[in-house]
């Protein structure tokens, strides 16, 4: 079976993780037989928009949507203000093919000294799945600006909470949690301050959690008093839901937490599979780093393991277990980017990974 | 001079260490001489509104503006919707008393050593002063819910930005980063998926930077990317500048991150003085630990040095620097709570900190 993959690398680093995952999945096919990947490559990209006037072409979703699966690098370009790059690729993508669920699992990798202390005593405290509501929130795009160039200026940004997109990620967090050994789920929320929609999702969250009772056991915390337990009480904690912001704070919290940035994956996915999901890590286009070959692959390498499970639906599930394997052995062996304490280049890790990938 | 302060106790441990602050500003104030504190305590709790239906009574605002500055110790309680308690109290107060900045300093006290490694190799490397937009952004109340009962329910929550707002922020932001050493200033935002208020946020921050060139020096970060700095690069920000929710957040983190919630500050200023300002630590009422007689009473007293240098406008600064010491004192010699690895109480940590203000 071979598998049909949107390749839309991006800007910066995204193009160099997008090159390695696509290396890193081909030795996998290659070496694990049965199944291969077709990469069709986009060149969506702040440099082409400057080039050319525009990210995507009219014809996008139905471009993408010829697709099993889209690997995404990143986007993001100092010439270009976010808000339009956002806006013209990453933002749409997500709306648009559905893919209403955002998963971000975090965990200290074989081998990494994390930067916290207890931490430090048993990595394995660390070990979240987050959920990441993704269609609607604080991303729904709602808002505008009223007398924009005078001193009266007021501009808006609107949240908007539905009961459909709340109870669906509701219930897509609890079957998570179910499906772990801890059986946990932490509700984020900010209802304390925000009282319309922020009270609807509680609200919700406590109408679905009755569906769970004596299955998973739940919580409830405010987001900022979350991020305090993050790093005090990680083992507390197992799958984690909140809002599109919130969980985006919060994600790029644990990652760092966990060793780094540069080794988180998210899977954007469309449960009802009507749309293809996509995969890519949670860190940044970098321009800092980019073009260097130094930025730290492994985010992307996670990623593409949950793709190859997600496109597998059950039939890939070893094999993507095999890359998460390789991916805890070369970190074990201490081969690590810079951003990790390490020396090797992005190029090294790669070769690293499909090594490991050929001998398991 | 005698200096009326409103004490609001509120729930939970909030009684417990709005009553040692005030035992601690007594002792500051009859060891120094030349002043004095008169306290008006109000009974406004959840636990009255459980018996007598209101939390402040109508002609609050009167009560409040007869005084030179508002002591506040926590809000909310399980048996009251926590947006109700802090809708008809906290927020009400810093929106009427025009307390538009809340200050929130944050640094590693002596003889602290934080859970994270390399803050504990050099604790000086962690010492910010976070400015928060207290008037508007997502605590502006707007939105609302329609269809509230049924499977369409939606409900909004509508931040809002004025040029006003973040002009005036900005400024009392570029102030503060100009007083220190270091006149380094990081604005936060989330403009790249939030297209609208917090692009007028980043817009007016560059216009007020202009008058600022040379003198401070300043760069922005995304808020998600902000929580993986504030863990890796503490020793690269001084004074930050956020909306109201992404302060809220970067606050908690920057306590725990420095040691403890429990030590943290704040002060919601209205810089123009007409009206009183209101202190409180940025901890909640902690129903868990209330009236065990641990909670940690730090981040009262030094919200009571911030009440303290505050209205003395510049006559109180060596007696609130003092105050400072005798909490630096206490921290050093290990007298700590619970919260802080010790097994201090609340009065055995107050009557530490009485004794060291007798002594200097
Ligand atoms: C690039 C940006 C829009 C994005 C987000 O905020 O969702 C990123 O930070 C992420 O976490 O995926
Ligand atoms: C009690 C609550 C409304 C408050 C806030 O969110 O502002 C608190 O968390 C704080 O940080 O002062």
């Amino acid at each position: 079976k071979t598998y049909n993959i949107a390749a839309i690398p991006g800007d910066g680093i995204g193009v160099d993780i997008t090159d390695a995952a696509s290396e890193v999945l081909n030795t996998l096919a290659s070496s694990h037989g049965g199944f291969s990947f077709k990469f069709t490559t986009f060149d969506w990209s702040s440099k082409a928009y400057l080039e050319r006037g525009w990210y995507m072409p009219p014809d996008w979703e139905v471009q993408l949507k010829k697709h099993d699966a889209i690997y995404f690098g990143a986007v993001g370009w100092p010439d270009v203000p976010d808000h339009i790059s956002l806006w013209s690729m990453i933002l749409p993508i997500r709306n648009s093919m559905n893919q209403y669920v955002n998963v971000r699992p975090t965990r200290v990798l074989k081998g990494v000294t994390a930067p916290l202390s207890q931490i430090k005593a048993n990595p394995k405290e660390l070990d979240w799945i987050i959920i990441r509501e993704n269609s609607e929130g604080e991303y729904a795009g709602q808002g505008g600006t009223t007398h924009a160039h005078g001193p009266n200026a007021i501009a808006t940004e609107v949240a908007i909470f539905t009961r459909v997109g709340i109870e669906r990620i509701m219930r897509f967090a609890f079957e998570t949690a179910k499906s772990r050994p801890r059986r946990k789920l932490t509700m984020v929320t900010k209802s304390n301050a925000q009282r319309h929609g922020m009270v609807l999702w509680d609200k919700v969250f406590y109408e679905v959690a009755k569906e769970y009772e004596g299955v998973v056991e739940f919580d409830k915390m405010l987001v900022d008093a979350m991020t305090v337990r993050m790093v005090n009480k990680p083992e507390s904690m197992d799958t984690i839901v909140a809002t599109n912001l919130h969980a985006d704070i919060l994600s790029d919290l644990a990652a760092a937490l966990a060793g780094s940035i540069g080794i988180a994956p998210s899977s954007n996915l469309d449960p009802t599979r009507s749309c293809p999901s996509m995969f890519e890590p949670i860190h940044g286009s970098a321009p800092d780093i980019a073009g260097e070959g130094i930025a730290n692959p492994i985010g992307a390498f996670w990623s593409a393991a949950e793709m190859v499970r997600w496109v597998g639906q059950g039939s890939l599930d070893k094999t993507a277990d095999q890359l998460m394997e390789a991916i805890e052995n070369v970190s074990e062996r201490g081969i690590r980017t810079r951003d990790m304490g390490g020396q090797a280049s992005t190029k090294e890790v790669t070769d690293a990974v499909c090594k490991e990938i050929e001998a398991i």
